[in-house]
């Protein structure tokens, strides 16, 4: 009695907890799409207001009483499901001294802009001793948080629960090779020739919203917007993606949505009865980014769906100076030689992470220091891509992530490929005819695996028995591997 | 030392709850805009999220001690009218018993959707049990504020501070048999033609935006849209307006937009020391409305003025099917029989206002019961328009605000266009050649003027004093009414 009546009261509390987390997430696309240009100074106040509510209900002294009073083993298992994440984030809170947490938001604010500055001067030198600051605080904090355990899996665990470095260490170790080898055998052949026309950011739009809808994204609940960068805000029946346009590359614009279309469906996708809960969001960064990557690779960039493609964006856009849809696939699916991650294909975007991974790893455990950073940035970089960093923003400049704090961030990325690798596996065996479907624009029977398999579970599972029970199969990443070595093995002819 | 203490954290509390206020704002802006069509659930859990947030700081028990710790007399004079306003709000909060407020507030809800099925099926009776327990709980809230005075003047004050009705009724009894006469003589004439032609809605949006950074909109601060409903929303630097489109109609976009730009700029206007103050908004409902209608209709709808906009329209969708700048005016200026009142001209509008004012003011005094409500208001109408009211549609089902308790508000509406009155007869001697900057669409010297005497003073003055400042006289209504005669005489020639 006591348990339920504590369980009501505090998921009570939650969920109008997560309805402001919802505004203050709204708040951010706003900021991102609609924003008047002026109005940064008072949007501030505004995020900072909202953020200081939401931090308040997170250490309302309510929670501690709820908490010790509900016994979870009462609870029936989508219950205790809600109070393991209730707790993990109690947890989290409480671990942190409250000046710390102030310390990290002030240096981090600040670290942004000077990250900003000094890449656009080209000066490393000038980021290092706010980054030194940023590594510092990181670094109490993965301590705190890790009381006496991995400093770096505490805050790797942020963004995926239950992960640990070692095993994502060795994963790498296995992948590494053999992705080093495909991109050095893809690059040693002829170039395929990329897409040729005019494409008027109007008619890419259209397409883009056209690719959407294909993909299932339901508009009704959601809407698609220009931004500098494109992302997925929301969840549950408000659920909105923006995207950009390139005049020269329509597939920037086409590939952008397709990705962002796969959080979103994420989001939308999940079982309606989580709304505002802690069940009611995807589980984990990595396991989002599985149906980002699934949806903007192994589906959106296949053979099959590059037929359809072809056909529309030809409709579109007329001649796109290539012979064909095979040749169009292959202009899908072009390896290139570049210094940036977030530009990087299917195959080198995983060795970016890689190298990001090993850096971030070693700052936090103070084996690297931050000036030996950038000699170490490029070391590496030659050694898996075979070529010179030119400079820094093209180097350990590029990213925003660690000026802003985000250590145990990258990681996710990949292992969001290899979780897309093994349900790409397990899909093609569920929709043996997968391909005939996709080669119709038809994507239906594909996101409706997703969203029986993965989606509609939110928060109910961690990530990686997720991913285990809708694969059937530990994840690793001996899929992914195998299905990058026979795309691009078939395309480049080896 | 203890007042300046409990004033600075008392303040830096407030400035929070105005910074989260422009956050719900923001929150109604989107929902009238951007909103997905599904997401109206999902949206009314997160509108309740944060009106819950706001109320419970406005019953902060911490307010409570910080007012009781100031001594106003030792504040600056700015501080103690920051100090007014926070202690009126308080006060008002403080006089309603928890419970009133919260069946308030389930009431309306619920009276606002019977209210519009009533409107739909044109069935007064529907609304009337839900009306009559809006009005019981409105007349216990009255007298809960009033303590003893009056009821309605306890409502009223909510939205035009210090006004009484006493006052109001008087100024009325004035105005309405001259606003009669003037109607009446007016709708005898033979009526000036309307324009006539092709008015694309991108092509009337296009315009409404140059005139709205003609009438001084700051759209780096603010951003313009379309809505069901026009309306203004937003303070400091971020202030949004949106309109809405008429085929056949032209001037309900332009006109829309001005009044809303009046609205906004007033807001934009206001002292940016005050930001997220008390003090940082527009004073009153009444002296809002006086700066849309100035806008709107003595500035908008002034003969110079037109002169500018008949060129501008000519140019946008050609040929207006009117015999030169004059017969524009006239247009721009029609008088016509009609129900309703949001589509009411300048003479009729506040004809419109007193019939309201006459019985809600009944209503809540208990002198008109709400199933006498209907013969009422068409005995009025009949009496007032001089034709009948046709369906309850017409008549009084038509507007929104009974249903959800906004009983004190309408009057505010011919107070704003009184205060108009007065302000625009300062405005004439303070910029003799007005009409010269009018005519070339040149708005700076009347925004200018009004910016300097109403709009950067906020919450700073109360709204009589305000007026009285700007316009060298205690309000009254006659500079309205001199102004409606001349004009109305001249152009129907009477």
């Amino acid at each position: 009695m006591t348990t339920m009546t504590a369980y009501q009261d505090l998921m009570a509390f939650q969920r109008e907890t997560e309805a402001l987390a919802e505004i203050a997430g709204r708040l951010g696309w706003d900021q991102e799409t609609m924003m008047p240009r002026c109005s940064a100074d008072q949007r501030a106040e505004e995020t900072a207001a909202i953020s200081h509510v939401l931090h308040q209900r997170r250490i309302d002294p309510r929670v501690e009483d709820w908490l010790g009073q509900i016994e979870d083993d009462a609870l029936e298992p989508e219950a205790q499901a809600q109070m393991r994440l209730i707790r993990r984030d109690f947890n989290r809170t409480r671990k942190i001294p409250p000046k710390l947490a102030t310390e990290i938001a002030r240096v981090t604010s600040r670290a942004q802009g000077q990250w900003a500055e000094a890449r656009a001067n080209e000066d490393v030198a000038a980021f290092l001793p706010v980054l030194e600051q940023v590594v510092q605080l990181r670094q109490e904090e993965g301590h705190a948080l890790a009381e006496g355990g991995d400093a770096y899996d505490a805050l790797l665990n942020d963004y995926e629960p239950e992960a640990k470095a070692a095993e994502i260490d060795a994963m790498f170790a296995a992948m590494r090779p053999r992705l080093v080898a495909l991109r050095t055998a893809a690059l040693d052949r002829p170039a395929p020739a990329p897409v040729k026309g005019d494409f008027p950011a109007d008619v890419q739009l259209a397409l883009a919203r056209d690719v959407a809808v294909a993909f299932g994204y339901d508009l009704d609940c959601g809407r698609i917007d220009l931004a500098v960068h494109p992302f997925s805000s929301g969840s549950g029946r408000d659920v909105r993606i923006t995207t950009r346009t390139n005049a020269d590359d329509p597939f920037n614009c086409i590939y952008s949505t397709i990705h962002e279309v796969g959080h979103a469906s994420y989001e939308q996708g999940i079982d309606p009865a989580y709304l505002l809960t802690p069940l009611g969001e995807g589980v984990s960064i990595g396991v989002h980014e599985s149906q980002s990557r699934i949806y903007e690779n192994q589906l959106g960039r296949s053979r099959a769906f590059t037929g359809w493609l072809f056909e529309r964006m030809t409709e579109r856009f007329g001649d796109l100076g290539l012979d064909g849809p095979d040749a169009f696939y292959a202009a899908a699916n072009r390896l290139h030689n570049g210094y940036i991650r977030t530009e990087a294909d299917e195959v080198q975007y995983n060795l970016h992470v890689m190298l990001r991974f090993d850096l971030e790893r070693a700052l936090i455990s103070g084996d690297l220091k931050v000036t030996d950073l950038e000699a170490a940035w490029n070391d590496r970089f030659a050694a898996d891509f075979g070529f010179a960093v030119d400079k820094p923003s093209n180097g350990c400049l590029q990213d925003v992530h660690w000026s802003v704090g985000l250590f145990g961030y990258f990681p996710t990325y990949s292992l969001g490929n290899v979780y897309a690798g093994c349900l790409y596996e397990a899909l093609r065996k569920a929709v043996p005819d997968l391909d005939d479907h996709l080669a119709r624009g038809h994507l239906t029977p594909a996101t409706a695996w997703l969203r029986e398999h993965v989606q509609r579970h939110g928060g109910r599972y961690t990530p990686r028995d997720l991913i285990a029970q809708a694969s059937g199969a530990q994840p690793g990443p001996e899929p992914l591997l195998s299905y990058l070595e026979e795309k691009f093995g078939a395309l480049y002819g080896f």
